[in-house]
């Protein structure tokens, strides 16, 4: 093969040598977190801007590469790992700030920027970037985008989606589509920026986007209410949504045995109540200045007590114990691995059937393993459920391995009931592929197929994921 | 022509006479208010519900019968106005409120709902449906959500689009997707209700939606602001935002010319100040029973005046203050009409840049006519300004007649300078279908249009709108 027609050559030429990544320094980008998708491609590059990854991909799209675009690799599902003959494209060196506008609530970053760099960012202009997830410190803008990933204040500010005024993606055929707008309202035609995000990078490779910034909360009230039963919760949830006008930006909820597993592996934790309760809400109101948060908060929880929906309430006092509170809910996915190899799943169900949820799931897990137990924790104010399947007490930590699949399939019918989502916030990716395409109707299946048709004719855009 | 062989027969059949409109019925249907696009239909249909609807369109698909879909008939852009061999269907009749959730926040209705029954259904469970608009009284859910309405509470609630949980509809080909969710998270694949919502109505029929519902206010503050120059209106937002951590709900701006007209044709309207200011603002701040909103607003106002950012301001004492200064806003568009035939424009610009592009409109406008007046209004708060250019005084009421699309162009000229929208709220329709193609970048027409022709591949949906 002569240089002009070896199209890794020629990519090799645009990124030059300090874009590609060699051998030994490829187990990073190739490697899953819980290394369970082990990965492989044909070449890796952190291509500089996205002229260069326009060009790039002009050239996959006249040779047919595949190419799987990666952020910061923290995804759950592995739609961030190639199988083989793929142009793996990290985005880690595109991360330039290019405006941060106060007046409009807005902020256009690259697509490699981390999000705790674009939260940093926004503060330093005493705005807030809302988006908060567990992996901030390493997962990047174009990820959290391309899998409209939510976490701890989607209640208030919404998913990811919500927060994109407007993207820049490099499409399949390797042209730039800018759609970068710092509009609220723009009727004019299809909303495209919508298939990108959640698009799992199936569509094209978004390399910048427009985001909603707000208003930095001048109070906050961080409360962990222990209540008697999973329908308090919800009823709790209402009754403070009612009260506050929506000053609620989180409310996260954990059963018991969470904070007993939180207990039992995380060093210097304790539990806020000296009594046992079946299951927990930790709660945070923000607001500005204009108003008492403090009574409100402490108005609602009365309310709430003497309905009966809270046995006992902690306040924190300070940042230390607000801290603390989060701690708790913060170590409970590490805290479960200590007990053995769990069935994790993300799903999510209408906030007001939870309970119901919750009860039909531990029958249909329990008919496939009695002794298995069940950890479901979440963002329970947008009906998400991380509900997760831990082996027995002092069984083997793989016990679950061979029932796996059976398990998931258990709570997927469950789900399917409660016309919920199999997959709340961690998106398909290579994992939950074949779940999705059995229970979708064929009518979706059929649209979404047609859109990729339409968008990526080759299949060249991360292929083997999601459809 | 066999009666096998004639679709419009077959039409017939499946609706029955009482859902076929004749004759001199038709005119409501293909008269648009301002009478600027007459419409021609080869047949109008009522159908009663979605498994009729799904039945026709089969049919319409097989012999390529054209469709155009008609909610409470209010478009500003004529999208809902066929041209002659279209099949019209009104969605009148489907009409069901199928749940109102509480807990779940939501609501299920269909397409041929009036937003005003929406919101009351809404009202009588203790729950807002915020989205509000002008002709709220005869629009139509489906309506709404083709053209992903805005109006007055966009910038707390969001537009249409933000307020969606799941739709159902009607397809090109006659399959009914089922798309009805409610779920606040559900990262399943491609979320195909965005191209619907403001897809106005080329991509198929939206039959039914769930509704995101909130927590009904209980405390309301409605305040008239005069501000010395628009500079001040967007720093009171700001100042605003950011000290009432998010209860602003509304935050209307309007020239005074705006007002002299409305206290010139409106009977028994009233101007709140003794004094004269070049612009003002309209801002209601809404919350719970947590806080004490008065004190808030009083707070706000004092710090705003302390900077200058305000000249005067008077707050509501009661509800009927509250509705004359609310009305006072609403009557500014038919004041206009008694002015004579103005070039409305429904545009859009970053919120930072609202002082520049009235400053450098102005200019446009005056350079291809000098005597031509404006009078800006709308939604300050998201970008939104209806900047509307009326006939000198005393001038005939038809001056501007023939130099319309050179002022309209010249307005559109500006808000490309500022990457703003040519259409923020209205829609494309037929009106903006041309300005639409030329403005947008090929790259980008061209992913509407593999979009179009793969969920519509033959065409039959509203042609002639949009694309």
């Amino acid at each position: 093969m002569t240089k002009s027609t070896d199209p890794f050559k020629a990519i090799a030429n645009i990124v030059s040598d300090k874009n590609i990544i060699t051998n030994d320094d490829q187990t990073p980008y190739l490697t899953e977190w819980r290394q369970r998708w082990p990965g492989k491609a044909a070449m890796i590059i952190t291509p500089e801007n996205t002229a260069q990854l326009s060009q790039i991909v002009k050239l996959c799209a006249a040779h047919k590469i595949p190419v799987t675009p990666q952020g910061g690799n923290t995804g759950l599902v592995g739609g961030q790992i190639p199988s083989g003959p793929e142009l793996l494209v990290s985005m880690k060196k595109m991360r330039t700030i290019h405006e941060i506008s106060p007046l409009d609530n807005c902020m256009i970053v690259d697509a490699g920027l981390t999000l705790l760099e674009a939260q940093e960012a926004a503060k330093e202009q005493n705005r807030l970037f809302p988006l908060s997830i567990g992996s901030e410190g390493s997962c990047q803008i174009g990820g959290i985008l391309s899998t409209n990933a939510g976490g701890v204040n989607v209640l208030r500010y919404g998913n990811s989606r919500d927060l994109v005024l407007g993207l820049e993606a490099v499409l399949p055929n390797g042209e730039i589509w800018n759609g970068i707008k710092k509009l609220r309202k723009d009727n004019t035609g299809y909303d495209l920026k919508q298939l990108f995000i959640g698009g799992e990078g199936t569509l094209g490779i978004i390399t910048k986007a427009a985001l909603k910034l707000y208003p930095v909360p001048v109070q906050t009230q961080t409360i962990m209410a222990a209540c008697p039963h999973p329908q308090a919760v919800i009823e709790l949830l209402s009754l403070m949504q009612s009260g506050s006008g929506g000053q609620i930006s989180s409310f996260e909820f954990m059963e018991r045995l969470c904070i007993d597993l939180v207990l039992r592996h995380v060093p210097n934790s304790r539990d806020p109540f000296s009594d046992r309760f079946p299951v927990y809400a930790l709660i945070e109101l923000s607001a500005g200045d204009g108003d008492d948060l403090e009574s409100t908060a402490q108005t609602l929880l009365a309310s709430a007590m003497e309905k009966g929906l809270i046995a006992d309430a902690v306040i924190a006092a300070n940042d230390t114990q607000r801290k603390e509170l989060w701690h708790l809910r913060h170590t409970i996915s590490g805290s479960l691995n200590g007990e053995g190899i769990g069935v994790r799943n993300d799903v999510s169900v209408p906030t007001s059937v939870i309970p119901q949820f919750l009860a039909q799931g531990e029958q249909a897990v329990k008919k496939i393993s009695p002794d298995a137990r069940i950890a479901a924790f979440g963002h329970v104010g947008d009906g998400n459920v991380h509900y997760d399947i831990i082996p027995a007490q002092g069984a083997p930590k793989n016990a679950l391995d061979d029932i796996r699949d059976d398990l998931e399939n258990a709570v997927y019918d469950v789900i399917d009931r409660f016309d919920g989502s199999i997959s709340a916030e961690h998106g398909i990716g290579t994992h939950k592929r074949t779940s999705m395409a059995l229970r979708k109707s064929p009518t979706e299946m059929s649209l979404m197929r047609a859109i990729k048709k339409a968008i990526d004719p080759d299949g060249i855009m991360n292929p083997g994921k999601m459809l």
